[in-house]
């Protein structure tokens, strides 16, 4: 029951990733179909999305320190982290939105498993995808840079981790929001700018939440960072506030803001895709 | 007689929201038709995307104040709240296009009720929307910042109310005349990238007029901030300098720089909306 | 012999000021048709787009030195200027695109009218528009913000006359062949985010050379804050500089870089417009 | 065996510089067909567009530099440089993509060298002319600015070359791979906005590493700068790491993420471009 467009973001390339997966299709099978040529390139892409946003994300962070030691009091390295943010995560879907989605965030990645677009077994090949393109992004900043050490996402000292994991939560919630409403076939060819617009309300989500929680959003960049710096303070804070907000929006998407008349495609149509998509 | 594309931003979805009104409709008529599935689903999304772009702004304001207490008077924090006012709009308006319309602001409502593309019944529940969300996002802020203060919208203190007014006037003439623009049909394919124009105007207007007003153009953002700080100073000069800025880009569009000869469908035609259209 | 696409920016309009120009179309005649109602809609477009860039560049400009009395010495104020002017032209142009064309700037309408796509009565018609746009912007900020003074372009101490003419001239150059090369037929569908390109150069232009000239590029923005402020200082160099470089710019894309071979439609052609075209 | 689209960035233009070329074209044959109209167009379009990006880039450096002479300790000047890299190179890859495909950087062209979309002589050709428009940026910038110093790009001091030509290889790798990917044919009308994703991963990028090796990934900035200011220091650096980073992105993309199947043109088809294709 293909209810969106058979991919997230054009309507001219073999189906990835979007589609709604038929509820029979047995953990087996997707296991199986996890290793053709294209999971295996979609991998790759995701791999290489998450290793160019990270790059963005603690490289900046790291010249914003070597430029200013006392960065964190300085709202200029937050113009520093909000715009890489922004122009990198942009560029990050785009490269990925005809091979994987172009999701570059396990959170992403869970949200739309939670509306039924991806299957449990891609969604943990793509995780370890992800992770991998972390890690490899901060240890080849670290590596590059002379042993400069590797900043990690942290929390505010006024703030709980409570609070940090509402804010983490929320501002999941407008990334995933954001990345179903690109995906919606009501947007025709609105679709074409779908990953400025992903990458441009992650920007504004790192200015606004940046000295608080660090506007993280994204599970592998805060892992990948301390797995390579060695300190992992909060880190479930980083885990749970973007999964619980990526579980509200795919919920609140799929169910509420998608509206079923709108869908021309019966079940079986040539459109829909039976098994798992990526 | 719809003299504009039958939806704002996209035209191979259902109508909504930028027809022209069969005059002839009874608020009666309005008020039942503003309970279906999809009129909700509009009502929802001017929900979340007015939270998204007020999130953007009082949080970046917000995380401003938290880097350098003496943000007002560094111009580096009129950067952050500019670009955040930017990204945000652009994605907010972009998610809730295809929907709603994809408004975020009461005056943007207003605008397109003056020019009679918008009923009186849904502007009330638009508003009702729009008003919600603010509140929402700036209570949010404030419940995970652990209480951080809710920055509201100032008037510089050499500056008179009406002064105040005037400039929040001019800024909202050019947002609502730029929401015309996008959704004038003779744009072609160039309303693919209305979305990032409408941001990209506020971004612009809140970096010429921050230490002035605050580059507001929102009575929806003014008015949630006021309510979860308590301080309502000059909150007037927030809703009628736009409500009035609003007004005149709507005659203006509507009846002088919109060209009626070049509408090609009569009335009466397959694409005219003869009723409520949310 | 309409060598480019009937419109500058889009295709499913009728033609605006991007034709080439039948020479044998006499003064009279121009003047006789510069009085249509979408002449005068095109002139009223003009008149708002450059309100709104200037608005922005010494809105802006005047918010720097609000928040900062140093500015000139503040990076910081360079971004906010450079951002302004790359957020507030693009939507400028956007607007006006399929109305005017969306120049928003004399130097620009010059160069359109060097390489024949415009005529001599509406250049100076147009240029009117322009320059009184840009007036009423720097009116209204000096009203609204209570008698601020408004900032003109300025040379750096070192640089002589002749030097910040060359400058305002390169950076000219590249505005009005961006402007060119959107219009060009061979880009395709590319042609839809024509307006961001044109304002991304400039704002990449004013980040480079702000400390120099100002990085004006538009004579009307000169003009309109000189008249207001009263300071008429090098105005000449911000003519005679931007007049060069769209010379040049439209004399080299016209006759060198646009291919007449793959000029498909000949002369007499349905798509030709034997007349002015506004 | 055209496995792109026949042009970098569009669908309804003559081919230009992407297709595979016939590997039984002989350099004699490759030198005759440099000197055609359009392959001369092709030289100028480079020369222009890496002069309007090195422009950006070495000019904004000099504005900072201007404006606060201790630049490199101070966070802004990153900010200046990275968006105007980011604009500038969005409008540089815009203007040309329909001419010449819009490389403005020696390292573009030898990551599509090396993948087979373009010759060993075209690719030299461009390389001159891509030397050339950069040398020409430095010398108007040091000329009208009355002799202000030209910076070039250098490694941080506790860094050794080996760590910068990683980091400038990683950087140019993320570009020239993202450059393949606008040219995918499976991207469909996605591509048109893929002059905006190449100029925000540049962006990304020098936010990143500018205060680590100034995020050069263009020898012919890195070689116009040193030659106007006739600082050679750690050039190599600029060569070695950007040209590894494009040999690694060419390969991995053409051989391993483009999905040959998908591929529905049969070697020989008309789409198919037998010889030098610029």
């Amino acid at each position: 029951m293909s209810r969106h467009s058979s991919n997230t973001l054009h309507t001219d390339s073999p189906p990835c990733c979007f589609d709604k997966m038929a509820s029979s299709t047995t953990l087996k099978i997707q296991f199986q179909q996890s290793f053709t040529p294209n999971a295996l390139r979609s991998y790759l892409a995701e791999f290489i999305s998450t290793f160019i946003f990270v790059f963005a994300v603690v490289g900046s962070t790291m010249a914003s320190q070597k430029m200013m030691p006392d960065a964190t009091s300085d709202p200029t390295s937050l113009v520093v982290i909000g715009i890489a943010s922004a122009l990198g995560l942009s560029s990050a879907v785009y490269i990925a939105a005809h091979i994987s989605g172009g999701h570059a965030n396990p959170a992403v990645t869970f949200g739309l498993a939670i509306g039924g677009h991806i299957g449990a077994v891609t969604t943990i090949f793509y995780w370890a995808s992800q992770l991998l393109g972390s890690i490899l992004a901060c240890f080849l900043l670290k590596l590059s840079t002379a042993g400069h050490p590797i900043p990690t996402h942290a929390i505010a000292e006024e703030m709980t981790g409570f609070g940090g994991a509402i804010l983490e939560s929320v501002l999941t919630f407008t990334l995933v929001y954001t990345v179903y409403a690109v995906g919606d076939t009501r947007k025709g060819s609105l679709g074409v700018i779908g990953p400025v617009a992903i990458g441009f309300v992650v920007g504004a989500n790192v200015l606004a939440a940046g000295p608080f929680t660090g506007g993280s959003m994204n599970p592998a960049c805060s892992f990948g960072s301390a797995l390579v710096s060695g300190n992992f303070k909060n880190q479930a804070v980083y885990w749970v506030g973007p999964l619980i907000g990526a579980t509200i929006a795919g919920l609140l998407y799929e169910h509420v803001v998608f509206t079923h008349s709108s869908d021309s495609s019966p079940p079986g149509s040539p459109g829909t895709v039976e098994g798992p998509i990526v």
